[in-house]
């Protein structure tokens, strides 16, 4: 990475009724009036990491190089986890470090981790309530600006990894589950297009779902007739079972955690 | 029109929980990192393209010639329907050809419509799932910038147009019906302030909807009680059912294809 | 103030749905190109004056200096009540005479406020149904362009003041109430920090809500056990009722009105 961009993201789950997402751009403009800032979402579900976690994993690495992740989903606001900042060779990203950048760092290189502690980088009076508003904008703001990295306070070495449920090889089974769910009603799953094709190899596979049992990993919603389920590879690259035109969570009535199995036969 | 202007609008169904709209934002800023993106909604009813065709429709006019406006609800995605750009003497649309973008077409001069089929205006591989990110959003980054509309790729003839329910004379009475609500509860109908004023001519006509009849046509909220129903001519240029401070939908327990007729006497 | 910044706040209860605060930014745009919309909330509850007004409130003051805040809350619209254009010695706020500016107008100085008259800050023809798109986005858009502001209408001596409920002392009792809530249902009371400061002195408090009685003020939500209620001060400066990592508002089931008292023992 050169140089940062100028480009702010948002990932929180402030929701889009309150203010807090609003102050936080107000809050990043007085630290660069140049700043342009984009909503990820601010619809995470409240103190969900994991959900916040994949929002940021599912959407970072389309924005250009320099831009500036700042997500925050941070039920221990005040208490001891710590504040972020994290540089790698494409991106900053800003957060409380509980896991809920950690997704998106897997795929990331040259990973710096400081702890946010030095002013400009955080308000004069810190709030133990709000960090998005004393700690997470002002950092974003100036970063954004092109403030030196090295000055937002000591260097860590380690920092928390998401627990979250992967899929599990069993035998001659591949055992996910479903972690999320989209506003159609897509169910995504934990299992990704790259170890299904593994474990896969040449050999076909048949997928359990619920009561259903798919035979074919489709490409397109409209393969099969509407109000029809589907499983495809969601536009995220992970195994998703899918309605055409239909709610596949209101369908099967599921929610995060619902056995997804693929057997090869 | 001169110059694109750098002014991006989003209509969606993507909603304002899920990342979508957000990767979309970040594949627009890597085309054209000078972008400016704004969203009219991403809240139209999921694979509705009715409401989302009049959700341009009542906006798009409103922007500054030169703007680009791009709108999303796309249930077969993937499928045959082609993906289309389109100029005309103010604006660029963009958009899926399954008659989202007609209705604004309507009022537009000089339409110019072109499938888009060449880098970079379309993603290096192309998803079957989310068009948004892999076409109409390169598309519209590289159209803001003042990429040439002529290599976006074939030019075509003709467009999809949206079969919608139109207001309809029969005799001396005029019969609409609800086209869609807003989140007041207002029901915005189908028939147009013209189409009303050239029915009545310099006659007198009354409104019958539901339990109601109506003998005039209101120009504000509060020319009725709080809480009374009215009929007045919507901001957007339509017929309206409302209730002053209060809604009309929730009240009347209406949708869209509920009747309202005029009657001249 | 020295110069507008080109920054537009909006704050509205025109919801994220439908088009109408697009449309805003449109017509921002057609005045001031080069002007930059920040979206503080459309989640106003509908009609709910008194929420705007808060919401605003707890807002502005995050802004850089010389930014326009425009608020529109506004069941009288095409009513008898002004539209207002306000200049203090950091912002510009405009939006109808209806007491949403009142609120955030305590914390401002040398306040000049006139009535939006003149053109180009109002639209050609005014409708009396969308101040919104008609009047106030013009005149947002001029403003942050740098019109001066003495041109925009008749000068003003005063402005309506909210009427909203206020904290009282009765005896060695506080009494306030729950004037709103957020979307993590924290219930926000009309107790300001400095109230409750000055009414305790160097004496031990109680404060009461509900069934619950609590010995404490909190710093922060993670000072009690999960899902459990506590009472702190909230990040805009008043007293709040919580549950860490829970929902004080489903718990309890309250809303605005329900009171909370402080007693000193």
């Amino acid at each position: 990475m050169e140089q940062p961009n100028g480009i702010i993201t948002l990932t929180t789950d402030f929701g889009n009724r309150d203010p807090y997402a609003g102050i936080m751009k107000g809050i990043v403009l007085k630290a660069n009036i140049a700043a342009r800032i984009i909503d990820i979402t601010h619809e995470v579900p409240a103190h969900n990491i994991i959900a916040g976690a994949f929002m940021l994993y599912r959407s970072f690495k389309h924005f250009p190089e320099g831009s500036v992740h700042v997500a925050v989903v941070d039920p221990g606001v005040g208490g001891r986890r710590k504040n972020i900042a994290v540089k790698t060779d494409r991106y900053f990203f800003i957060g409380p470090d509980n896991g809920i950048l950690s997704v998106a760092l897997t795929n990331e290189r040259n990973v710096q981790v400081r702890e946010i502690k030095n002013q400009p980088f955080v308000y004069g009076k810190i709030s133990d309530t709000f960090h998005g508003r004393d700690v997470f904008a002002p950092c974003a703001g100036h970063l954004s600006a092109g403030a030196d990295f090295e000055t937002i306070g000591p260097e860590l070495d380690h920092w928390k990894e998401l627990n979250y449920p992967k899929a599990r090889r069993e035998g001659n089974v591949l055992v996910g589950e479903v972690v999320t769910s989209d506003s159609f009603g897509n169910l995504i799953t934990n299992v990704s297009e790259h170890q299904l094709a593994s474990f896969a190899g040449h050999g076909r596979t048949e997928i359990f779902f619920a009561t259903e049992r798919f035979e074919k990993v489709h490409q397109r919603y409209s393969d099969v007739p509407r109000k029809t389920a589907l499983a495809l590879i969601s536009s995220c690259g992970f195994l998703e079972i899918s309605i055409n035109e239909g709610s596949a969570a209101d369908y099967f009535m599921t929610a995060a955690g619902t056995p997804v199995t693929i057997r090869k036969y």
